[in-house]
């Protein structure tokens, strides 16, 4: 190799100018599911619903198999739009319209396109705007068994690159996209009292009242483990792994460390939350919006509410009910200042994750009599 | 939803007062066997035995694939158990009489039920008493090889929840439970010397000798590492992963920090001693007792020793014997008082696991000449 | 157990005077890959080859399926020589002529055997010498698909255990191993084109330049995950896993710290550098020479760079090029002494790893037209 070795940075992910409403994106990559990836994100979540632990019981209700649980399903789609998407943004503002078709089973390999609806600038910081932008999620494409499994929307906070370039104006309409929940047929003739034991008693569709709030008993530390895991995922974005980058300028970056990508707490919350809500759903329908409020950082603890906002039939399903909710993540930070909310002396609460739910649970009566 | 919804705090675990003798808990749950738990735990705990890590060697000697080491079948399985059991205990105080049965495989799914014996308060201290319950873990329940893979009994402190509950009185005798280890046939014509050297060559039957002590020569520091694996293994007790809690009242809580679960050195001493007396065994028969002696904190290094207190004949199997030993779990802690034991200046070695365990062990006279 | 049982300290590995030229070491243990395994460090290392994510792409590229990258390859591989060839070694010197043959899936059972080669003192210090051994890793043994998947030489520096032991003399010459790159046919009918998105557009063959470095942008900051990562590839060296040994005598051990496995950033720089210049290889045909010139602590972020030497056809494949370059590693050490480098103020940049490179690259001229 000569001395001076011409050099080259290959950029990666897109800049603000670089959008343009109606813009399609197929990504890299695609992911299988491999039993790795499964029991890794489904047991850190400490996901309870058989039916992403229990093969037999997930058979007996007419599954393949183990089944994904929506938050891990999500992140391995989410993520597949990273690079393209958010590899250079500062903020992700709102999940929109996020919905559940097919169920992903280990084995499944999943593929992902989004499509830019709109770029606008940020009012108050000019190297700054909003990227709206639809993904569609799809398995096992080309093969039977191709499906939809998810669909959403997103705003995210894009770095410009050159302060000078314009940005493509435009407004796209969402396209619509067939994603609706897959659900095994009910068998009246099933004994699906056998393996009652395996979920929990108490969280049918029957025991929830609309006006409650369930906080969820369980805490969970996070740790640098969270860079692995980011990882895991394909996720790129240096915010999450690069301790380097930060020293170099730590005040750049919120708290001066490496901030957890948020899909982690995202999955977290759903799991914390699975022994009192989760247990007997069989399967997340939607999650109208979602935003993270505050970021998490190794060493917190998370904690998850739920607060139950409604409860209706399930159309054509009276086996089953829905119930929307908020699913709610919070930490706790030291505060020596004037209290505010139910923190302990010393403490303040920070809600860190906000998410509306619809859940699809199954009745006692019709699988625990 | 309204200002003010109604707070609900779901309750968790069972405590002293709620255990009554003769009571069935049918665990929630069951766990599937993945890969991924499978590679986790092997290989976390440094398991040299072929079996857990060379399909190819695992079927020439009968088996149907690789094997779950005895401690991550034994993880898998008391897990299964903690929620009922033990989330809301101090201590687990003793492990009795556990027992392997069938091979635990990949893809294999766990269940586990465990029946209340006893339960008796604490003469010393009113908040707490001891529940004395015995487990059985079975396999793919329902299907052609249903199996009992593990059965044990163990004592546990657990805390009151309201100081003048009555306890249940009653003292039910232990059930008696068909669980003796499978072994494949030994095959006359089988060539397994020409796998010999993938084992020790020195970890036979033939090589043991009552009376001696085996200090296995490795040592594995723990991290923080230890609250995912934990969660991994659905062991919910939140002593083990939620800092918060402990940071609200570290006095309470040994070390002022999260402990390690039991589970976590019970596996990882078995890995360190698997070299020198693991390698060549077709199993773990049994556990007579056990107990933890001190608590673990990430930062800890771990080290095991074996001392051999018998040898006997494998009735019915001339091809195998079967070793009686201790296996003994150390770490050692920073300490400038006077030297009470053989740790070198300026540290104190703590005991902090105590095994007596019987090994099916090969004779090398039909393994490898 | 009587009072005062026989103390036993088995030895593990072999020391400098224990090599012989000529001798042949059939390791123990063999290691099947499970998706637990695959998934874990693959993932870790944020490799983007789809080979190795996508199975569907792996299929249509006529593979069996996922293909185990390649330093996965080798870290299984190597790491089944580590207990009888550098246990007691103070550091990898060189890697020789590794070389890849048979591509490993999930699945397969890899086990591998070294012949010492030479051994000789080292002049200044008396206490260590060089081991140069060969090394071949096969697959799935015995069966109708047993192939070569790996050779390579080695340099390690051992210690001695006696310092009066003579040191065995001779100089064997390395084995004719066939060990070629197993591609998969080109199939002038398919429509690799349909899956070209799933690639990087920009690292075909065509897009490589001789005389060019390319840095690629991301780091990856280590955490202490490196403990169980090494466990995780069976390297039973304590310098990576006992931070007691080390507490004990701190000036022994580079850092007074555990040192991280060289292997994690070997496959750590092979994955950085994936998305540049492995997204569109088919596999690397061989690293003629390697070396780590620095070590690696929990807390560095790894940084990596491609310096292209050179470009040529591929025997017989029209459709392939191969790409002959230097992958190097490097991270950043706090320094304010004068600067020497192109490090940011404060900052000194260490070369870590050090890696000729052959990577067999699909044109774009076939695969994506």
């Amino acid at each position: 190799m000569s001395e001076s070795p011409r050099i080259i940075h290959r950029r990666t992910g897109n800049f603000l100018e670089d959008f343009e409403p109606g813009q399609v994106f197929r990504h890299k990559g695609g992911k299988t599911v491999t039993e790795g990836l499964f029991a890794t994100f489904t047991e850190f979540a400490m996901t309870a619903n058989p039916l992403a632990k229990n093969a037999h019981y997930a058979r007996a209700y007419g599954y393949e198999g183990l089944v994904c649980p929506p938050g891990l399903a999500m992140l391995v789609a989410f993520s597949q739009t990273v690079e393209d998407i958010s590899e250079n943004a500062r903020a992700n503002l709102e999940y929109i319209d996020m919905r559940f078709g097919a169920p992903v089973y280990i084995g499944d390999t999943i593929e992902v396109e989004t499509k830019a609806l709109n770029v606008r600038p940020s009012s108050s910081r000019p190297n700054l705007g909003i990227v709206h932008v639809q993904s569609t999620a799809r398995k096992n494409i080309g093969s039977d068994d191709e499906a939809v499994v998810m669909s959403w929307q997103r705003k995210v906070q894009v770095y410009k690159h050159d302060m000078d370039a314009d940005l493509h104006p435009g407004d796209v309409e969402p396209d619509e996209v067939a994603c609706d929940l897959w659900l095994p047929d009910y068998d009246p003739n099933a004994d699906y009292g056998a393996r009652a034991h395996l979920s929990s008693p108490d969280s049918y569709f029957e025991d929830f009242e609309t006006g409650t709030r369930i906080e969820h008993s369980r805490g969970r530390t996070m740790t640098t483990e969270h860079i692995a895991l980011t990882a895991m995922l394909d996720n790129t974005s240096q915010v999450h792994c690069n301790q380097y980058m930060i020293d170099l300028d730590p005040k750049r970056y919120v708290g001066g460390e490496l901030i957890i990508f948020g899909g982690i707490p995202f999955v977290l919350c759903l799991g914390l939350s699975s022994p009192d809500i989760g247990d007997n759903a069989l399967g997340d329908i939607a999650y109208p919006t979602g935003r993270h409020t505050a970021p998490l950082f190794a060493g917190d603890t998370v904690f998850a509410a739920t607060e139950v906002d409604g409860k209706r039939d399930f159309p054509g399903r009276p086996d089953l009910g829905i119930v929307d909710c908020r699913l709610l993540g919070h930490k706790f930070e030291r505060d020596e200042g004037e209290r505010h909310d139910d923190a302990p002396e010393g403490w303040k609460k920070t809600k860190i994750f906000d998410l509306e739910r619809q859940i699809a649970l199954k009745r006692r009566s019709h699988y625990a009599s």
